[in-house]
């Protein structure tokens, strides 16, 4: 274990073109042993969480570590259960590799196959959560992608425990190659990682706004994340209005640190008068601070809203680029849908947008000019999350305009590869006087390798 | 259109969400006027390009501008024709934007589109070649994007007037947001560009591998293209030799200069004394220079090979690594299958890859654990082309591992984006006690928009 972190790397490399041929029945029974295995050694990783948290103890009263920092380095044995759950539940996921993508046959006997493969050496970085480490190794297992971990100092004695079970138990499946799964432990591993564009195809950061702004900002390796999530609801004037009420509330409250819920509202000025005090009154019984601008302070003050009710600040123009992750939300008047799509296209992060209306011709124009990877029609901004959409695990949630975007599943983790099969074909043969001629007929054909 | 580039960018960004929104007719009528109107002006862009052509002349002369360099700078007649007929050709590629590539219902009434849309904003940076504003102008016009041409200063004129042209040809076509297309002309511009991610969400780079990689190294944009072409032929012990020796010379003389021509032969062993000997004198017939490894040196000179009759240096360390654009290519034995793929996979640049074989078992090895791109089974590595591949149109060839692989068409300029509509859903229904389950059931409902 006492290899350097190149080294690592570098045995990542060789090791993930093995991995990316291990056939889906060796890599289901890893996962099973993995479970097995994690199960068996409970007492040990508790053990060694407790350590951590007793570490983590002394910080917190130092005033150096949040609750919510601490929160999420306990195992408690619930995330301890969910984990191992976790773990069985990959298994049960379609194997992503391997699959015929498209079959072109370019001339007889020359037929091009369009193959899903893993990306290659997936580098995960992530502050104390060391759940992370079971979930990510099971989905990377699966995806066939080798993977170089990297957790917070806080979380260390948590992580190898983990991470050593792991290993141990795919080293039980000889068909895996082990070397496949590394595990840095030092901060300037970290440096280092985000070096080795050689090495690591893909970065995936885990934690707070700022460690993942700080990774997108040092490396030259694709990061699949998000920094921020400023994400807005949009109340036309042809807005339901009881409809609308619930859904702005829920994108406001129902968990408000998440990076999906909302930090802007913005409401027409046709429907505002009639809208925005209930709403006001919603917001203010579920304890929200409202920052307004000068015209939605204006409505509230001319309706019959309680100003006294709630909690009321003037927005300033760092209201609109701001992500509270709290309680707090600010509000807005727009002419129309066009200026609400130019605000949040300025102002929002990417993320998650809510339009709330009955006019299909409003919400086609918000649907399609919204720049974002998640557009919510009448629905909550809090669904835009890998396991409500339905994809099994998630590995993140990207606001990249490339690769993947919006939640994002094993399918992130893939690339493809094309094979062109032939049988002695040459280009000089396709080229000049008397060139033959492509087909390039499109089939269904599948790949097939031995096995 | 004395902007600035920072001006030219954002004015690109705000007018991308509504090129994302034009009708495929409208784009393919202003596909048409964009032909119409460079045959409308071919006098005065063959005038502009003889202006460029006179310059590049005296710097030939002075010896500052390579033939090559100087022949891609040349708008012949029957280049200008392509160019023409490119655009036409453009128009009958179907459209990629909007299509609905996945539809899941997460529950009664709430329904999870995944449609694609343009990337956004294209940064097109390229040496010399005037042809390729028309040729990238259609395609990200086709695909929905903004795009931004830095072209190289000895094509100035030439670029300019085919741009003028074409927007010019845009602006008859109200619907289509002409801000959309920009041109950058100055030196200083590329380093700004390359700095612009809050803009530019792609960058393609077309030119040399030393500009390709200078893009590359100076960046974090996205950038789609590859910086060099390393790439390989294996000739197993099984093969076919009268197939393997057409293919191998295919591969290597059918145009040297392209990055997808083998700069390596690896040869096995036990096929070595009687394939390496032919395809030596191919290739000496052929004016091929090889570079030999002891190994592949003592097999030509125990053999009837005139090694006199031939170009012959010894292969050095460094041979393993070059890419010589050119009539040469060296040569290593090598024991096995494996040992080829580990010798492509340690010093090729993941470009394309050939074996010969005629066993299914080593031809799923190469195919499986060779790490790139572009696997050739007993076919030419010169097919590896977007048009060879039935793709209408190639943006560039990618080594990257994500987003994008191998040849790259229109499909590489796309992302997508989720819509979610809803009939006032919230997550609080769908956590907790008496929590209401997801559906998750995958249909073949497409996303349906008015219009």
């Amino acid at each position: 274990m006492n290899h350097t972190i190149e080294e690592k790397a570098y045995s990542a490399k060789r090791a993930s073109v093995h991995l990316a041929n291990v056939s889906t029945d060796i890599k289901n029974k890893a996962l099973a042993v993995m479970a097995q295995e994690l199960q068996k050694n409970k007492e040990l990783i508790l053990e060694a969480n407790r350590k951590d948290l007793e570490e983590a103890e002394k910080m917190k009263k130092e005033g150096k570590m949040s609750s919510s920092l601490y929160d999420r380095l306990k195992l408690s044995d619930a995330k301890f259960n969910d984990m191992v759950s976790g773990v069985v539940d990959v298994a049960k996921l379609e194997d992503p590799v391997g699959k015929t993508l498209s079959t072109v046959v370019l001339d007889e006997g020359l037929t091009l196959y369009q193959i899903s493969c893993p990306i290659g050496v997936i580098g995960v970085i992530f502050e104390a959560r060391p759940d992370v480490v079971p979930q990510v190794m099971s989905l990377c297992l699966k995806s066939g992608n080798a993977t170089i971990f990297k957790g917070g100092s806080e979380a260390k004695n948590s992580n190898r425990a983990l991470f050593e079970t792991l290993v141990g138990a795919i080293s039980k499946v000889p068909e895996i190659p082990k070397e496949a799964f590394h595990l840095a432990e030092s901060r300037e591993d970290v440096a280092k990682m985000l070096e080795m564009d050689n090495y690591i195809d893909l970065l995936i950061p885990r934690g707070s706004n700022d460690f993942v702004k700080y990774i997108q900002d040092n490396t030259r390796i694709p990061v699949l994340g998000h920094s921020s999530g400023i994400c807005h609801a949009y109340v036309d004037e042809s807005a339901d209005i009881e409809l609308a009420k619930k859904v702005c509330l829920d994108s406001k409250i129902q968990y408000p640190a998440a990076c999906n819920a909302i930090e802007t509202l913005l409401v027409n000025e046709k429907i505002a008068g009639e809208f925005l005090p209930q709403m006001a009154k919603l917001y203010a019984d579920n304890n929200v601070e409202l920052r307004l601008d000068g015209e939605s302070e204006a409505v509230l003050k001319k309706s019959k809203f309680d100003m006294s009710s709630a909690c009321i600040q003037k927005a300033t123009e760092k209201d609109w680029d701001s992500e509270y992750n709290d309680l707090i939300l600010s509000v807005k008047i727009v002419k129309s849908v066009d200026e609400a799509i130019e605000h949040i296209n300025k102002h929002g992060s990417h993320h998650t947008d809510v339009i709330l209306s009955q006019n299909q011709k409003n919400i086609d124009q918000f649907a399609g000019l919204v720049d974002s990877g998640n557009v919510m029609i009448n629905a909550s901004s809090r669904f835009s999350d890998g396991f409500r959409y339905g994809k099994g695990a998630e590995v993140g949630i990207s606001t990249n305009k490339i690769h993947s975007r919006g939640p994002v599943g094993m399918e992130g983790l893939m690339i493809y590869k094309y094979i062109l099969s032939g049988s002695g074909q040459v280009v000089a043969n396709y080229t000049g006087v008397g060139a033959k001629k492509y087909v390039h007929k499109r089939t269904d054909e599948k790949y097939c390798r031995l096995q």
